[in-house]
């Protein structure tokens, strides 16, 4: 895994329209493998600022002069489809691509202006951070995430190859997918828990301190991306409408299906000891099916390296808050010659501690929880 | 932080009902601390897999010989009203608590009972493992966690006290607060969460592979919860019934507002370069609207040690995957001399690489840039 060198040079001069996040990082990327990156923005301010950063050197020519053989379009989404076709104009022997995170919507806008879709190939890389803008950009923003490519029909096939150019240059793995697909794929695995996680988070404004200070990790963890910009979102949101509304729908009855049994087993009057009456059996069976049906989703989610979730063995130890005491077990685990293949630090409310769970191959657990115990730390039995 | 061992010793002789996770996380802790526990379970089975765990002796008396000071009640709960009415009766000496995760039906179903309750005190340990049992059991369970404790009006206060001890015995927070007060606190912080998790999480059971294999690390957070127990969160969200239904319905309601946006937005027609016509602003602003609720309230949620969430500066490291990296890297941190405040570690579908997110206090950051880029590691700029 790394930038290709070899890949960036080969595009030869790339033009990148937007320098947000996105665009900047590409130009950071592409300009750290020694590529000759020109950079566009609407903003002169911004430019001023990818240009600072080291993500290429402001386009001289502006359509009117020096020739590129790639243009990446990386603008808000809202505009995408303009930019891209003023693009096409300006470049008719460039390959033009866009990075917007909803393809469907771009191919029709382009289609009713009637452009020419041969050198245009539409692409998304699966790469994001919650902080937006150039300052957050970074060169390997794109190291080993999917970026999918989407041609069109009458593609010439050396544009394809241009932008899966582009996306090995980046270090990322390129995904050939029909636009409408990877909408309908996006809506799943990302704009719709994207929503919930904001419905959830919503939740919690009005809500008592005594109650928020109950908090814990599932809770951290269901919200984390609800810390998004809104402004971006409701653009991917406004774009992706259609398949999102469809997976949101399909919830929403899902939902209403919990609802009414919560509300059949609202009704039931307590009873100690009494099992559950009649109606409220069939109220539990719906409630555990839908935590049933997560289950099998959950599991259907990949892991590290892209294959099925591996079953790791959970060693978990006291980390103490005080400085370096990571480092220190870390360190241990190290001399203790054991690979850690995930880590999880969970931090207890109102207290200085800290759970660090160190996720090793099964047949390595004992052995490291014997070493660690030996070096003297609390290893969670 | 630590378990407490001199509050342990003056609980006395402890009974234990019911030697599930918690039930045995509570045996093994006080055991480790010198206590004795009586362990009392319905099924022999679990009972001796309790026992030779660790967590304490099966009670030879079963109510009938060695006085106890304290009862815990740690059966599913759905029983647990009618377990702590028998254990009042046969302990009319003993405090009596229960580990429930919902309480108000429980003392609604006591009092319904006609149960004197001077000696009940509930509670509710804030821990919990997606695994459940005794074999997932761990003395330090509860370690830094809130424990919720909700008095019964008229209670002896020595009662209070005595659960309090039992808390902070096992190295947990004790938080007073009403039983119903409580109920809707875990509805909006821990039963609506795990509902919403896996209501996303059940979406992609039957979504195509190429679909789930762009699933990028904002998936992964979101759904964590929806890999819990069916049978055990039937229990625990229909005892919690009418506060999580209010909580899920004025989300339906956000939700719906969502559809109704998306609706409208999906009837646009695409126009390269228009703005959005006169009806799809407002829709746009309602989708932005749940989104920057979202960040409202994901703001709220503390973060290390109970207090706001702090603003760490965060270092990011590629790790390759080899054995030993993540401890050379954590090794090199200690070196620099800097304390990490938080770690994650983020993989990269289809790659051999991960990126380690390390945060440090805004004031360390460049230095340990510096030092790690020193040591060899590629440091994300």
């Amino acid at each position: 895994m790394s930038l290709d060198p070899a890949a960036a040079v080969e595009l030869g001069a790339v033009r990148v329209v937007g320098t947000g996040l996105l665009g900047a990082s590409v130009g950071l990327g592409l300009s750290a493998s020694g590529a000759r990156v020109l950079l566009a923005d609407v903003s002169p301010t911004a430019l001023a600022l990818a240009r600072d950063l080291g993500a290429g050197t402001p386009d001289p020519s502006e359509g009117a002069g020096e020739p590129v053989g790639l243009v990446v379009v990386a603008t808000p989404p809202d505009v995408t489809a303009a930019v891209v076709l003023e693009e096409l104009k300006a470049h008719p022997d460039a390959v033009v691509t866009d990075v917007a995170s909803v393809k469907a919507g771009v191919l029709e806008a382009l289609r009713a202006a009637g452009a020419d879709l041969t050198n245009y190939v539409g692409s998304h890389p699966m790469a994001g951070r919650e902080r937006s803008g150039a300052v957050a950009a970074r060169g390997d923003l794109f190291l080993g995430r999917p970026w999918v490519l989407s041609p069109v029909e009458g593609d010439d096939p050396a544009a394809l190859a241009t932008v899966r150019r582009l996306a090995l240059a980046l270090g990322a793995v390129p995904v050939v997918m029909p636009a409408a697909e990877h909408d309908e794929a996006v809506a799943l695995v990302s704009h719709v828990p994207q929503v919930a996680a904001s419905l959830v988070a919503a939740r919690l404004r009005h809500a008592p301190d005594a109650a928020i200070a109950l908090a814990g990790q599932g809770l951290r963890d269901v919200t984390r991306v609800a810390g998004s910009d809104p402004a971006l979102w409701a653009q991917i949101l406004a774009a992706n409408a259609g398949p999102v509304g469809a997976v949101l729908t399909r919830l929403r009855d899902d939902l209403d299906r919990v609802l009414e049994a919560l509300a059949a087993l609202a009704g039931e009057s307590p009873e100690a000891g009494s099992s559950a009456p009649g109606q409220a059996v069939g109220a539990r069976g719906a409630v555990a099916r839908v935590v049933a049906d997560g289950n099998l989703g959950r599991e259907r989610i990949p892991g590290k390296h892209g294959g099925v979730p591996a079953r790791y063995a959970v060693v978990t130890v006291v980390i103490p808050d005080e400085p370096g005491a990571l480092g220190r077990v870390f360190a241990d685990i190290a001399a203790a010659g054991t690979n850690v293949e995930e880590v999880a630090l969970e931090h207890a409310p109102g207290r200085a501690v800290g759970l660090l769970e160190v996720s090793v191959l099964p047949a390595a657990r004992e052995h490291l929880q014997e070493a660690l115990s030996a070096y003297g730390w609390h290893v969670v039995a």
